[in-house]
C-alpha cells in the first residue's frame, strides 16, 4: 500500500472508477442474458456479483482506515466519506444487475421479456449501462458538466418505465400474469440502477463543489 | 447545540432512534392505507416522507461536522461513520413506505391488494413495522441480542414473499394483471424495508462489537 495520504485516496477513487466499469459491464451482460435467454451469461453476472461484494468490503476497509489514521479535514474528509457511500451504491447496482440475471435464469429457455416490450428493454438496458459509465467518468474526470447528461438520462428512464406500465396495463396485453410480474420487477431494477448512477453523479458534484446540486435543478429520487 | 463531543454524538443517535419511530409509524400507516383504501392516510404518509428527507439532511450535516471538527478515533469514528449510513437507510425505508402509500392512492377507492392476499400483506406490514421498531431499539439499547430476532423476521419476510409469488403465478389467480403488478411491486417494497432494517441491525452489531456478524450466521441481503 502507498504511504502518502493523497496517493491512498487516489487509489480508492481509482478502485471506484474500476468498480463502475465492472458494474456497467454487468448491466450490459445482464441485459443480453435477459433478451437472448443466455443462461451461461446470466450465471456469469450472478457469480461475478460476489467478487463485487468482496471488492466493496475491501475498498470500504481502506477508506475507513484512511479516515482513522489520517483524520483528513474539509475537502478531503468530504471525499473520503463520499467514497464510502459511492462504494455502497456500486455494490447495490451490482446486486440489481444480478437480480435481472436471476429472472433471465428463472425463465430460461424462455425469454422473460415479451416481444412487445423488447425494444423498451433494449433501451432501458442501454440507458442504465450508459448512466453507470457516465457516473464513473464523472468521478474519474471530476468533471461535473456531465451531471446534466445524467439528469436527462434519468428522465428518459422514468419515461421508459411509464411506457412499460402503459403496455402492461393496456387491454391488449396478452402475455399473461407471469410476464407482467417479471416486467414490473425488471423495470424496477433498471430504474433503481439509474437512480443509483444519478445519485453517484450528485455525490461527485458534492465532492467537487462542496454542495449537492440544487433540488429544483435535479430532484433527489 | 451541546458542546461536548460525546453528548453531540448521543444527540445524533437519539435522532436516529426517533427517525426509526417515525419510519415504523409510516410503515404501519402505509399498510393501513393500503388495506383499507384510506386515501387521507396515504396522503399523510406521502407528505410526511418529505419531513423525513429533511431530517436526514439535518442529521447528516451534524454527523459530518462532528467528523470534521473533532476527528474522532477508533470506536467513536466507527459510530459516527455508521450513523451516516443508518440515516441513509432510514430515509430509504421512509421512501419505500411512501411507495406503498402511492399505490394505495393510485387504486383508491379500490383496494390494491386482492382478498386472497390480504392476510399475507397484513403479516408483511406487521413484520416490516416490527423489524424497524427492533432496529431502533437495538440502536437505542446497544443490545445486540435482538439481532437473532431481526434475522428470524427477515426470513419470515422472504417466506411471505415466496407465498405471494406462488399465489400470483398459480392457475387460480383471477385478479388480473394490474393487481398482479401491484402485488409484485408492493412485495418488493416490503422486502426492501425488511432488508434495510436487518442491515441497520448489522450496523449496530458493528458499532458495538467492531465486527459485522458472521456471514454464515446472517448473510447480507
Amino acid at each position: 500500500m502507498r504511504e502518502n495520504y493523497r496517493e491512498q485516496l487516489d487509489d480508492i477513487l481509482a478502485d471506484l472508477v474500476q468498480m463502475s466499469q465492472t458494474v456497467s459491464s454487468a448491466v450490459r451482460s445482464a441485459t443480453t442474458a435477459l433478451l437472448e435467454a443466455d443462461l451461461q451469461l446470466a450465471e456469469v453476472v450472478i457469480s461475478e456479483d460476489e467478487a463485487l461484494d468482496a471488492k466493496q468490503r475491501e475498498v470500504e476497509g481502506r477508506a475507513f482506515s484512511l479516515l482513522a489514521r489520517q483524520a483528513p479535514v474539509a475537502g478531503e474528509l468530504r471525499t473520503v466519506v463520499t467514497t464510502l457511500r459511492m462504494v455502497t451504491e456500486l455494490e447495490r447496482m451490482g446486486d440489481l444487475a444480478a437480480h435481472v440475471a436471476k429472472i433471465a435464469r428463472l425463465r430460461y429457455p424462455e425469454v422473460a421479456v415479451p416481444a412487445t416490450l423488447r425494444s423498451n428493454f433494449v433501451r432501458m438496458g442501454d440507458v442504465a449501462e450508459k448512466m453507470v459509465v457516465t457516473a464513473g467518468q464523472t468521478l474519474n474526470d471530476r468533471n461535473i458538466q456531465v451531471a446534466q447528461e445524467l439528469r436527462t438520462r434519468d428522465e428518459e428512464m422514468d419515461e421508459l418505465r411509464r411506457t412499460q406500465f402503459r403496455v402492461l396495463l393496456s387491454e391488449d396485453w396478452d402475455d399473461g400474469v407471469e410476464a407482467a410480474v417479471d416486467v414490473a420487477l425488471l423495470g424496477r431494477y433498471y430504474e433503481r440502477i439509474a437512480d443509483h448512477a444519478a445519485s453517484m453523479g450528485r455525490r461527485v458534484i458534492y465532492v467537487v463543489t462542496g454542495q449537492f446540486p440544487d433540488e429544483d435543478f435535479w430532484p433527489q429520487p
